[in-house]
């Protein structure tokens, strides 16, 4: 997946769902720690616009954007490690297996590109 | 570039490069989007720990994550097409482009990949 975001096209959608309706049953192994990850990800976000605002050379914040990509990757292996272990179980024993294994297909396209 | 980032790891560094000492003597064409994109980018991931925080199906958080990594790379390229239209001209007109060049290849190593 690497299509083009624009100004126009790139929002955080209104759509996007929000869990509210508490789709997991379980906490996963690494709930706090993917949690974590997150925050100091949006404080490195914060810190490269700080980057940008004052200036810096251009080298060094596209280095730093890298770092924020793999810091994203990583949290998402997380994430996957976690579902297999919880979600995926939990939906083979309800015989829910052939819903769960689409939605995971979908997202993978997209995690993995 | 795919290291491994851990809980002891990650950090945004210290040492982080803030550009206080004013490293670019031009403003880029897309300075505002620029920071408007990273803008969007911190409330996405924003989003994404509100997802886990309320139990959003991990499928739906791996998407999400998909998201904000291709924002990233388009945010990337913009700051590299800036760079290669202002600074490396300037460092050719100022016959300082060796120093330039090797500090685009650092980068560029980790920004591909």
């Amino acid at each position: 997946m690497d299509e083009e975001f624009t100004d126009e096209n790139y929002t955080v959608r209104d759509d996007m769902p929000d869990g509210t309706e508490g789709e997991h049953e379980h906490r996963h192994e690494h709930h706090q720690q993917v949690l974590a990850r997150l925050a100091r990800i949006k404080g490195h976000v914060r810190a490269i616009k700080r980057m940008v605002e004052n200036d810096t050379s251009c080298p060094d914040v596209l280095t730093q954007i890298a770092a924020v990509r793999s810091a994203l990757n990583s949290v998402g292996r997380v994430i996957l490690e976690d579902h297999l272990q919880s979600c995926m179980v939990d939906a083979v024993e309800k015989d829910d297996y052939k819903r769960a294994l689409k939605d995971l297909k979908n997202s993978l396209d997209k995690f993995i590109g």
